[in-house]
């Protein structure tokens, strides 16, 4: 079962997006996570349907998570 | 109770749906698990009510899940 | 306290059907379980007031589960 | 701390009453519990205030339990 | 950190009030304890606005406890 | 990371205010804690905006609490 | 995985932000955290929409919080 962790890993210091349970997206470069998803991302930049805005380093508990994304992922289409 | 754990390993690499609490439906290619139900999947396609999108590599948080059905793993019918 | 996890196994391969948060009922072989209640089934049927339909192998995340019977397990009567 | 696991112990195969979060309750013989307060009753009767049924064998998931009674244990009355 | 441990195991087999997240108050003998709050009663007396009702040994699921008072306790006053 | 409990530890026997999701505030001396913020006070007095009360050796269990303050810590201001 | 932990313990002494679920903001020095996101602030400030208060130091229970900002954090922006 250490699959997860693998791909979790590869996912360091990429730029990813979080999506989180009060409807907000936070993007930003992913500097350390762990198995509850408790995550640290750098250059972070809040986005929620009124503005935008930068908020440097940010803590995020993992229970206020629904997903992460890494757009810029290899992801092999069929 | 290994049992568990031999069946999910066997799922990797199929194509797998996750249902989860907020209705939307995630159809990709089973990368990774944990026994928190925490899921990376790859070539995902997010599938709600309205839309279809490609997101690429998606890391679930398990609390956000249901279930996940693995259609053509070979479910042998009575 | 090992009661628990003896009657558990005893139930793997038999048929059994699993009561949901959300009202549905999943009936089917089971595969395979663990302590948190995470359940593999096979051959899964859903049942919901509305209709039934075929699911093949569904892994069902514990924490939306209330309960668990096997009705063809020999459940003495008084 | 063992007090807790060994009063649980005592209870095995004896009828206890478990009171569920839903407002049903199940009678039965416990065959199995954990420190989750997972649960196996069997020859269990399951009891709203609109019915009572036989479901037979049933694995309850601790977290949709409030309590468990033992009313035929010897409670010392003051 | 052991000073929890010791303090919970210092009121074994007082009389003690459990006050549940449902608003009903629960009297009786502490017969045992772990880390979740789940507890073992004894000689239990259930009481609500409405009523009071004998209930013999109780185990209560820590998650529906809010608070454990031990009246008896010599708590210093000030 | 063993700050944490260093810190909890140095705030044993101190008289602190647990601020409660119910909105009720125990106030009284910190005779116990665990990393779940399981917590005995002793001396403990419960204050509603409605009354005051005197409750003696209180074990509250830590879901139930948002936040502990120390007001007679030497917290140094800027 | 410990990429999280040596994160975390870069921001302890730092000034930080935590933003609660109760749309409090608690500003402070960060002295110490585990992984449930159990925090220790100093020289706490608490801020609502209505006023701004002088707390001391602060234990707050992890499961409240939803992000931790380190505004003074050189996060490097693109």
């Amino acid at each position: 079962m250490d699959a997860l962790v693998q791909h979790l890993e590869r996912l360091l210091s990429q730029r990813v997006e979080l999506h989180l349970k009060d409807h907000r997206t936070l993007a930003g470069r992913l500097a350390g996570l762990d198995e509850h998803m408790n995550i640290v991302l750098e250059e972070t930049e809040e986005r929620t349907e009124a503005a935008t805005r930068r908020l440097g380093r940010v803590v995020l508990r993992g229970s206020n998570m629904i997903s992460l994304t890494a757009p810029g992922a290899p992801g092999r289409s069929p």
